[in-house]
């Protein structure tokens, strides 16, 4: 078995409507050092596959058919943990 | 600057709809290796801070304040880079 991560981020250019709130907020909480916040998804997946390249293929595959919005949104996979 | 990833996690035990949701679809796509997939959040920020170690405490702090349901959440920061 393996364990994969999914990162999912916004492309530069689309709104961030949540990480613009979030910033606003935390203004207004005093932590005026913080000047930009970007929020995306972090997917932890476990899965099975023949070898970590097979895993890193699925991975891609399942973001690119259902986890990622390709138009707007860019994704990283890695492997962390396999027993293969 | 410093640049820090958050990652947001929901607790064990906690009900995942969304990643339930994720894995009934990925199997209704013929993805039957896929096991389990958690659902969390990964934020990117940009701030400034007089050293590393005090990055992550402030990474800390807003996740604490603001970003992360402790209730129910589980929270990881990290920094990736920094001019100090």
């Amino acid at each position: 078995m393996f364990i994969g991560n999914i990162y999912i981020t916004l492309k530069e250019g689309v709104l961030d409507p949540a990480g613009k709130a979030a910033n606003n907020k935390l203004r207004d909480l005093g932590f005026t050092n913080i000047n930009n916040i970007k929020m995306g998804k972090f997917i932890e997946v476990e899965l099975e596959a023949e070898s970590k390249e097979e895993a890193i293929r699925q991975l891609e595959a399942i973001s690119e058919q259902l986890l990622a919005n390709l138009v707007i949104e860019n994704y990283r996979v890695e492997v962390v943990e396999g027993d293969k």
